[in-house]
């Protein structure tokens, strides 16, 4: 069973505290876009994404060549996964499952470095020696998916390198990263060597996940190239296409995001710690907590859902996701878990 | 190199016959409801696709376990590909590239069985010899797309029932069988064996192209749930599924096209043979025409794009597919027929 936070088909009026989406919402612009666009239906989607890409190099400083948009991060995860067919990949667990899936998809054998708890799950040096010769494929994501935390640069750099040394594609899932302060300081930007790929999606920060639309940012034309060709040829929908060049325009939606977040994750942290929860340091847009295994059928009680995290590697019955949240809704949340824990 | 009709994002103000998208366009209900879904966004897709599932089973009578919808038919050959991974695989030539294309992608050997020009394609029993107990699946098209010739009830059976004693998986794609007259005497519907899967499209019918959203009925629900769970999680956005349920409301939406496709194929038909052009017949929203090798640079001139099908297996430079339009569309395009080959 694949499960992932934000399914909220199956229940009705409840606070979604279970997907990372940005809490300010989407930009107008992006909502007017996508109105925009629905009249532009009864064409095919630009399969090449011309627009979106030409916007996606000015915001990224990027050859056009170097971008693929795809329908969400994890269709670009699927697709590049499949398109370089590795046979032993490495990931740290625990951390999105999806790259898993599809490396499982694939035959390859997958390889978990086991982030430490005593560590705030926070990666160490130790990495480096599970970076092995004969390794095809190694997954970052920063910050890590449920954990939260960020790779230091210096190990970044580090992974990278001995990534090129021995030939290794270096796939870094900075999905979140936008969301943390100083994100460009932790990016595998400025070591994108023709060995490397970022991942990166318009879903979380410009809260679209509806929408499906994320990008690569490769290393060399080549790789860039290999995706393209592999999957379904009209990836990404005309509104999709319509939302991104939108949201690429708004100039202060990141800074503003970054100042919510780190406020209402604050508020968060503290009182979820008042209430004798255990709360993991984070830098993103969600925080992991260890709390007793009812914690999320208490929460429920209270019509708010939060991500429960026992199908993650090397977490258990007793791990919670929760995402940032507007105040009111965050206020929402710890008044319950108080009443709960009091 | 991957072509296809429908790319109008390098030309401007041009007439686009290479697309066989519905002439009269998108449902009012289906504009709206895509306008109306744009705040959902904020919201991951629901990845069962409830709703639609429930929408589809009402309308096409089978039960929700054997519907998979995907992010357009071409979504679905490439997942159904990757769900069971064949090593030898026939479809006709000419045919709709992405069969070949996604079939070469899993490494699968593949056989062609050729269509003759002076049977006007149409699809005869000796495919049936072509259906050999080494092949694992098969791919027919009806109406073949650019061809447009359907196969006939007892042909269709006669392919099912032996395709069924092999062990082999099945898949008609019948996309456009619904702009075709009588379409349900030629369904693979009534011979949906557990091996058999139908492709089917909102795209063409709707008029939605640039939302994705394809579907397929399989003959168990064992072979469905193999495809959903190949593939990206999130696949078909919410706009799209909005979009269909509203498309499914439509009482007379294809009963209205088809009566509005059958007289304009008919139209056009006999206006391109009147200028002395080859126009093979056709139940579909499309022609295919043999014309002299610079057509498609002539209709250019008079801001007119069809579909050139030297990419085509089978086909050459002089072979040509264009699409049904509207009445004043068609004039146009006969009124440059007639001024260039007078």
């Amino acid at each position: 069973m694949r499960t992932h936070g934000g399914n909220i088909y199956n229940s009705t009026e409840m606070l979604d505290f279970s997907a990372n989406i940005n809490p300010i919402g989407m930009p107008d612009s992006v909502y007017h876009a996508i109105i925009r666009s629905a009249a532009d239906c009864v064409h095919y989607p630009d399969p090449d994404c011309v627009k979106l890409t030409t916007a996606l190099t000015d915001y990224e400083h990027i050859a056009p060549a170097q971008i693929v948009c795809g329908n969400g991060a994890a269709d670009l995860i699927d697709r590049i996964v499949r398109a370089f067919r590795p046979e032993r990949a490495l990931f740290c667990a625990p951390t999105f499952s999806e790259y898993a899936y599809a490396l499982q998809g694939v035959g390859c054998e997958t390889r978990e470095f086991a982030l430490a708890p005593e560590h705030n799950y926070q990666l160490t040096d130790g990495f480096l020696s599970a970076i092995s010769d004969d390794l095809d494929m190694v997954f970052l994501c920063t910050p890590n998916n449920p954990t939260g935390q960020r790779i230091p640069a210096a190990l970044l750099y580090m992974i990278a390198d001995k990534c090129r040394q021995y030939g290794i594609l270096l796939v870094s899932d900075e999905c979140f990263l936008r969301f943390s302060e100083d994100a460009e300081r932790y990016s595998l930007r400025p070591f994108l060597y023709e060995n490397c790929i970022i991942l990166n999606a318009f879903t979380k920060l410009y809260a679209i996940p509806g929408l499906r639309l994320g990008y690569a940012l490769c290393g060399c034309a080549g790789s860039a190239e290999r995706i393209r060709q592999t999957g379904q040829f009209w990836s990404v929908s005309v509104p999709a296409q319509a939302a991104g060049i939108a949201a690429l325009q708004e100039p202060d939606w990141v800074s503003k995001t970054v100042r919510y977040v780190a406020a209402e994750r604050q508020f968060l942290t503290d009182e979820l710690r008042q209430a004798g929860l255990t709360v993991y340091d984070s830098s993103a847009n969600f925080l992991l907590i260890k709390a007793p295994a009812d914690f999320a059928d208490r929460m429920k009680k209270h019509n708010i859902i939060v991500r429960r995290c026992e199908d993650f590697s090397g977490l258990t019955d007793e791990h919670f996701r929760i995402a940032v949240r507007t105040h009111a809704e965050n206020h929402a949340l710890t008044a319950a878990v108080r009443e709960e824990y009091k």
